[in-house]
């Protein structure tokens, strides 16, 4: 997708689809609380009902996939049997278990007598996702923006097109016997569509994209709908000099090989100068027992490092068993070099000073900064959030791992009785801007 | 501006002067509540010790002005005597005395025992700030930006340069005696850095247009960065068919003659047919009285409105005493008209009948939504923020009029002594989520 260069303008069909999903999610978000939860539950049974003709489809899918030669990996992903099946349907009840994002009042303030401000939170409209591989992600990203009020275009992977469709079937089959339109949702499936669903602005308000690193870099530059995700995932841990350097390696070793295709996985290792030697005395042994190739700056080759690492690997996301190290000779050198290398997206700190885990915290720009803890816990679930919709490493808000709220926003309501400004700019009446309990 | 069509690269200059601006920027955004409010008690008298040059420099840029036969409306905006000074002085003052939108705990929980996680707000980093003409714009902007623990790029209009230079000038004078250097500000001269100011990623976090349409649109199109601002204010008044007419109109000629080159002024009006012959008898004298032109659909020409409005009227910001007039038969199509020309500022009902009123405030998604009130209440001040970044008409908050949080993001913390996510994994720990008092 990335090697083309020009996003084709969306065909009349396409902007007629787009145009019938906002016209339903506008019903939609008027729809109640309860009237969400049903809608997810009766999802979740006309997939159950479905589940045969599901995992046939994707059987098929399958076949089609290993003739084409796809890899491992990715047949992996693609894979939807009985059992990841129902794992997802399970996960659909628990988003129509989470609190309604819908509704919250915000502010609620008296402006003047009789003139009452309010700010409560609302769906966006309509998320477009675009997503690789994994068709489970259609049953995800359905439930999340259905229980949020919000109608969805969804784009999956081609290898998955029979599974999609089959998944979708059945979830508007269970949205038929519900107060909410089957067709809030609707599925894409030619890589012309996907495209140029990037310039769709005026009928999506957020794109998600789940995938490579070069599908959300590419959708980042191509469009101008809001983009909900993060290219980059750089992430950092710090060795300070003050350390308890086993539960250092602990959490060197959790933070880059739990799960090293994670974005919330490290890259590279900060080492304070002061603890190299005895830090990488024992490390090394440990990450190469554990399959992880090291690569190191001048100084740490000196200490034991066998590869070189360059000024590129500091800017590199292995996503796998590959770790750089740069020893430092101070914690504004470490600072530096993430601010500089960092993708804002999470880093950490080992110290057993305080106040220096506080400036390290209090200094780092990053979504997430952790002290003596795995990068691994960034993630949406480990914090509580019960769904994920995506993890952001931008500045502005929401960021870092973004449950529910980021499929919301919010809108303000005023109601008054005939109150006109004019009266307020000559003078003759003045705001009370008194806050009214929430 | 806007006839440019290349954004050029940032000059190394300007790579390096938004740098330094950056570097200070995070000395700031770890200063302490009273560290910045002693920082704005310091601009404000050193704007105050100052005030001569000041306005002498301002004397220049309008005497420059005139030779040039600037506008006369631009002229009035570019002046700065005594008393508007005095004015923006008092601004940074109660700015110093806003509620500290840095440190404020969003979320504190525990994940397991001693992992505790919170969100708190913090900086975006750096700001650029692009406006035209108003010169009191660089010390209300400066003041914003520092207290909310902000670096501030700012770009004024070539017309108020040496205003600009000397307000900047005691600004910094003033920062010199506190703690928060003075280099976290940094005022841009050529209309080339402006423009290149749109390309410098990763060094600026914000850009705040304040300006005319044309300006905003071409740095939404021109610019990775998010923009905070608005171009079209296209707002509608709605006056339903059960409606107190007399209350309708003094809205309707409030939210159009206040001030009608503000973005939150109307720019048409819907009236239901039922009640369209007996408000244009009473509406059309009235407006016309106040120097409003007219322009109507060709139901309401035959009502008496003289002039023709065509499609393209639907879609214009006046910014003038002129009102587009449109007879619906429906309140369902008063909403399709707002939705299909709307730009999602502040659209208003005016209606005696609370069901229907409602129902616009939900079915609108526009930013703000009012009942039986003026649709130029639509303002920071007004809501009672105190200060006012801008005017944001995007889905994604922050929307509408933004105060200080426009300025502000939020960080997680994840403080934890050892805890690594295999242990989650394995199902030898599992989450608590507790949420601890705030």
């Amino acid at each position: 997708m990335t090697k083309l260069l020009t996003v084709p303008e969306p065909s009349s069909e396409l902007l007629q689809r787009a145009s019938v999903v906002r016209r339903s999610a506008m019903l939609l978000g008027q729809a109640d609380n309860k009237q969400r939860k049903l809608a997810l539950a009766a999802m979740a049974s006309s997939l159950e009902l479905n589940s045969g003709e599901i995992v046939e489809a994707n059987k098929q899918d399958l076949k089609i996939a290993k003739q084409e030669g796809l890899q491992e990996a990715l047949i992996a992903r693609l894979k939807l049997d009985e059992a990841k099946l129902k794992g997802a349907i399970e996960g659909v009840l628990q988003v129509a278990n989470l609190p309604d994002p819908l509704g919250t009042c915000q502010v609620h303030r008296e402006l003047y007598k009789d003139l009452i401000l309010d700010r409560i939170t609302v769906p966006l409209g309509v998320v477009g996702v675009i997503f690789e591989a994994r068709p489970d992600a259609v049953i995800q990203i359905a439930s999340l923006a259905i229980r949020s009020g919000n109608g969805a275009l969804l784009k999956g992977g081609s290898e998955a097109v029979l599974t999609n469709e089959a998944i979708m079937k059945a979830l508007k089959k269970g949205l038929k016997n519900t107060e909410i339109q089957p067709s809030s949702l609707a599925l894409l499936t030619t890589r012309k569509e996907s495209l140029s669903m990037l310039k769709l602005d005026g009928l999506l308000d957020l794109i998600i994209p789940r995938g490579s690193n070069e599908l959300v870099q590419f959708i980042q530059d191509n469009t101008r709908i809001p983009v909900l995700g993060h290219a980059d995932g750089i992430c950092h841990l710090y060795i300070d000099s003050e350390v308890n350097l086993q539960q250092a390696l602990r959490i060197a070793i959790d933070s880059k090989t739990q799960y090293p295709a994670a974005c919330n996985a490290i890259e590279t290792l900060l080492l304070h100068s002061d603890v190299a030697k005895n830090f990488l005395d024992v490390a090394i042994p440990a990450f190469e027992g554990l399959g992880v190739r090291l690569l190191g700056d001048t100084v740490s080759q000196k200490l034991g490092i066998k590869e070189p690492a360059d000024e590129s690997d500091w800017r590199k996301e292995y996503l796998d068993l590959v770790l750089s190290i740069k020893i430092v000779n101070s914690f504004e050198d470490a600072i530096e070099h993430i601010h500089c290398y960092g993708s804002r997206h999470t880093e950490a700190i080992a110290t057993t000073n305080e106040k220096t885990a506080e400036l390290f915290l209090a200094s780092v720009d990053s979504s997430g900064v952790y002290h003596n803890c795995s990068t691994r816990f960034a993630d949406g679930f480990r914090y509580g959030f019960g769904a994920e919709v995506g993890i952001s490493t931008q500045t502005l808000p929401p960021r870092g791992p973004v449950g529910l709220e980021g499929l919301v926003t919010y809108r303000y309501r005023l109601r008054g009785d005939g109150h006109i400004a004019e009266d307020f700019v000559s003078g003759e009446k003045s705001f009370s801007h008194r806050d009214l309990p929430l």
